[in-house]
């Protein structure tokens, strides 16, 4: 490829609503011209990198048995309703109406689809196992599109969906793609790690996010450095600490707190460590009758140490809570405790409350809480003698840096990450919400065991970049990379030796299978390497009359920190072997 | 490719749905699933033919200096809104909300985004010529979507679109699609014409529609067995005849002709020939103010030879009706001529209308014509004698099989085609419409000049089809076959040696780059022959125990009466040199 017959757009300066690194370069390399809020035009430079991202996750998904198909992005409200998605879902669902005044949606996924498709096609338990994938445009209505194509609403997403007979073939065909995406993630070139991930209603362990490390990312990943462990902070258990509980020392003493409603408050104004104080996080949970009224409420109070940070998946699994809860009001929180949110604790309640405490409260002695009452707290608190034992214990908080694995073997690090791919078992969820069966060796007929498996195609370059770049611009890994190669040639208008090499060099790259670029614009060496440089083309070939004349050209990659002279005739042998490193 | 391990769907019979042969046999051979009206999923057996036809159209767009960029399905109304398609454009238009109320398009063309993005990007004479293109999902809401993939609602279409600085300049990036577009179509290896085409409000003679020849096709294509003419049926021309006009020889009669309304009705009637009647079409136009009030209309009265279609396009173009007409209402008729249509003429009107006589009627002698009168028809009636010459002589008619080709080198064929291709100069429509500039060599700012060329990708495997298949179902050019080769091994279960050549053959196949199946399903002969020939892989090899005893091996091609046998160790060569055929 000749520059001059590319689209090659840069800019100084990336536009003000240019939130991330990743954003701003997209913008300032020419990768993507925005349309509208999280609407994004792929341009030329751009999809080139989205291009080779989908070649490799084509490859691997092929390698791994599943069979390329398209769904529309239109889809009809019908197979919507028959999940209850479409009511369910809120507005990030993109609802139209056609001519005919008919309900359609914009595909986010394509769960209903790909099921209507299997109960229609696979008819015997013969025709599986099957998975089904697609690479296709996909809307999703955020509330706050932002961050590029991090959080864009049109986006292009990978989903493909096995097809099994039963648990154990999910759990194979689920295996099959989690290493698959292990394959098409090693030959991104990125760091990254598979984590373990809540798998929400359908329970058990099958639900893997493929992460790729950057200090930027929105997402907690927790891992075990002396271990392969690793899950998202929803995920990661907090295991209960080392038993017992030591025996109470300290005298309970209404102690006065003025001003001071949380924990960190509280310590500092004791001089205690702020792991000796509890925090009160007061829920309730409601039973309704067949009208949807409000019949029965329950107030619960949970028990975290202060230093520790509630986590909402772990709490919705504990029995009582999992299904549904909301926080308490203020005149729910009056009634029950007598006191303002900031004071609260287990002790001198005004009518009872279920009380759960995390695993590593329930461990603790002469520990300080609220006192109920304004501007006091209560110290030297110990569960038997001066309140009941809990009515549950649970694991209820975040793991921090730290703690032990779960696994045993070490202790867990936390480091940050941008989720670009998902593997989720599904079991029956869609198969039996639209009765899509198939008959089995039996004769008769059984839902399909389904597993859903998503790589977000438009989203990877973006992580890509907020993993690799430096103050000057991007830095692709070679198979991802717009060109893998740029030729840089000074002053090939006026030098017939210089264009004659590069276009020599041009053409044996092209022909070696070697994604290179030659740039004839014309520009000047400053600007032509900064544009290159803020692209991030990994390998640059510089050509000079200077050198020329001592029959070398440069050598450069985007990492280095300096030029490497190779001879004219050695510089293709040298290129090749750095791009295949 | 194994079929095993891939997915393979036929049906005995079509949905009753399916209209058109192209549509029947998608479905049949499990190419296509329909997923509501007009909307489609490509199963894998479809999506394959799809991206080799797209390859192909990729492949020819580079080579042509096209640069390829994706722009968004879900587009803001707002540039919509400035060059008034959004409200211009009938219910075809896809129009959304999303969930903060804006104004958004489903993408049926993408000429308002991509001159969006030139007027931003191309800010220099010296950036151009220019083009930018796409594959992509579009959406066209049709009033009756039907013909399967033929006359879709969600289809995907190759739209590119050229960027000059003048007229020259846009002329020659249009010469260069229009000779892509013709490498295209010769690669497909399908019988197509590239007609002349009505260029509308553009005028000149830059617009050219790629039609697939097809008996089933819904255009009509007027061509010249004796040179290079070829047009669309709007947009032939048909010559005036050789002059001059006749004498008058019959006297002018008013004639009976009870209850015989058509020309033909009156022509067997009266014993003449239909080339001997003149047909009466009543059109008006309109006058408005500024407020859009009608103030004034004029009837006009158009004369064409019984035997003649009017041609719209052409009638657009008659001074005083190229503003918009329409049909004359009853009333109007019945003020103007007294009577009631299938009578009417240009003989003894009550009211003076605007009469325009097609070329070959205002040659026309001794012609017949209503009387203005139920029931009562004119004979030998004369210009001049009987009633005064036309207001105006006007090409208003379709050409017919035999008139002579307006290159003057014999006469005209009609065919039918399928069109699946348009190139289309478009002047500066949209560049003025969005103020769309760059700075020219004089520095002054000037509209680009735009092209715009659309290929349809999903539309051409089904006029491929409509133009290849039996009874037995579709025959595929090699070039966009779903496999260009199948393997049918018989017994393959049971004999060790079937098995073995099969695999050998199959590998060897994959390692020359030949796209090839091996049927591995267990099915038996008989049903395994059916499903390919209704999928239409055009070369198959027959593998089985009695053959193998002598050596050989069957080759078939789609088209082939009978079978070839072919020794064992030359079926590769044998089968590399017919697909290379």
């Amino acid at each position: 490829m000749k520059a001059s017959q590319f689209f090659i757009s840069t800019l100084k300066e990336a536009p003000a609503d240019a939130e991330v690194v990743s954003h701003k370069l997209m913008m300032r390399a020419g990768l993507i011209k925005k349309l509208g809020a999280g609407i994004y035009s792929y341009m030329p430079m751009g999809l080139r990198v989205i291009r080779k991202v989908e070649a490799i996750v084509r490859e691997e998904m092929n390698r791994a048995g599943a069979v390329e198909c398209t769904m529309p992005v239109v889809q009809p409200a019908e197979l919507w309703q028959e999940t209850g998605r479409f009511e369910k879902m809120g507005p990030e669902l993109l609802r139209i109406q056609d001519r005919h005044g008919r309900d359609f949606v914009i595909q986010p996924t394509s769960e209903e689809v790909v099921t209507d498709i299997a109960r229609q096609e696979l008819r015997s338990y013969k025709q599986l196992p099957r998975n089904l994938y697609q690479i296709q445009t996909k809307f999703r209505d955020e509330r706050r599109p932002r961050f590029g194509l991090m959080r864009g609403r049109e986006f292009i997403m990978k989903d493909a969906y096995s097809f099994d007979r039963d648990q154990a073939g999910a759990k194979a065909s689920y295996q099959a793609m989690a290493q698959a995406y292990r394959r098409i993630f090693d030959r991104f070139g990125l760091r990254y790690r598979a984590v373990a991930a809540d798998s929400g209603a359908i329970g058990g362990d099958l639900s893997e996010e493929f992460q790729v490390i950057a200090a930027t990312g929105e997402d907690a990943i927790v891992y075990c450095p002396a271990s392969d462990y690793a899950a998202n902070m929803e995920k990661a258990e907090a295991l209960a600490p080392a038993g017992p509980r030591p025996a109470a020392a300290a005298p309970m003493t209404r102690t006065p707190t003025p001003g001071k409603a949380t924990c960190a408050e509280v310590a500092e104004l004791l001089g205690v460590p702020l792991q000796t104080t509890v925090k009160s996080l007061v829920l309730a949970t409601d039973e309704t009758n067949e009208a949807g009224e409000i019949v029965k409420s329950q107030v619960w109070l949970l028990l975290l140490r202060g230093d520790h940070d509630m986590n909402e998946i772990k709490v919705s699994k504990v029995p009582g809570l999992d299904k549904g809860f909301r926080f308490a009001t203020v005149t729910e929180i009056e009634a029950h405790f007598g006191a303002k949110p900031g004071y609260l604790g287990p002790i001198g309640l005004r009518k009872p409350v279920q009380v759960v405490a995390d695993r590593e409260v329930a461990l603790m002695a002469d520990w300080i809480c609220g006192a109920n009452e304004e501007d006091f707290h209560i110290t030297g608190v110990n569960w038997g003698r001066d309140l009941p034992e809990p009515d549950a214990v649970a694991d209820l908080r975040n793991v921090v840096a730290g703690d032990p694995s779960p696994d045993g073997k070490g202790v867990l690090a936390i480091e940050r990450g941008i989720e670009v791919g998902h593997v989720f078992y599904l079991s029956t969820k869609y198969s039996k919400a639209m009765n899509a069966t198939f008959l089995g060796e039996d004769g008769k007929p059984a839902f399909f065991e389904m597993g859903c498996y998503g790589i977000g195609i438009t989203r990877l370059p973006a992580a890509a970049i907020e993993q690799n770049h430096d103050e000057r611009g991007i830095i692709w890994p070679d198979a991802i990379a717009p060109f893998t190669v740029v030729i840089c040639p000074i002053g090939m208008d006026r030098s017939e030796e210089v264009r004659a090499v590069a276009e020599k060099l041009h053409g044996e790259l092209l022909a070696s299978g070697i994604d290179v670029i030659l740039d004839d614009r014309g520009e000047r060496p400053g600007a032509m390497f900064a544009d290159w440089e803020l692209i991030g083309v990994p390998h640059r070939i510089t050509i000079g009359d200077k050198g020329l004349k001592e029959g070398q050209v440069e050598y450069l990659h985007r990492r280095d920190a300096g030029a490497t002279k190779v001879g004219v005739a050695e510089i293709l042998a040298h290129v090749k072997e750095r791009v295949a490193a």
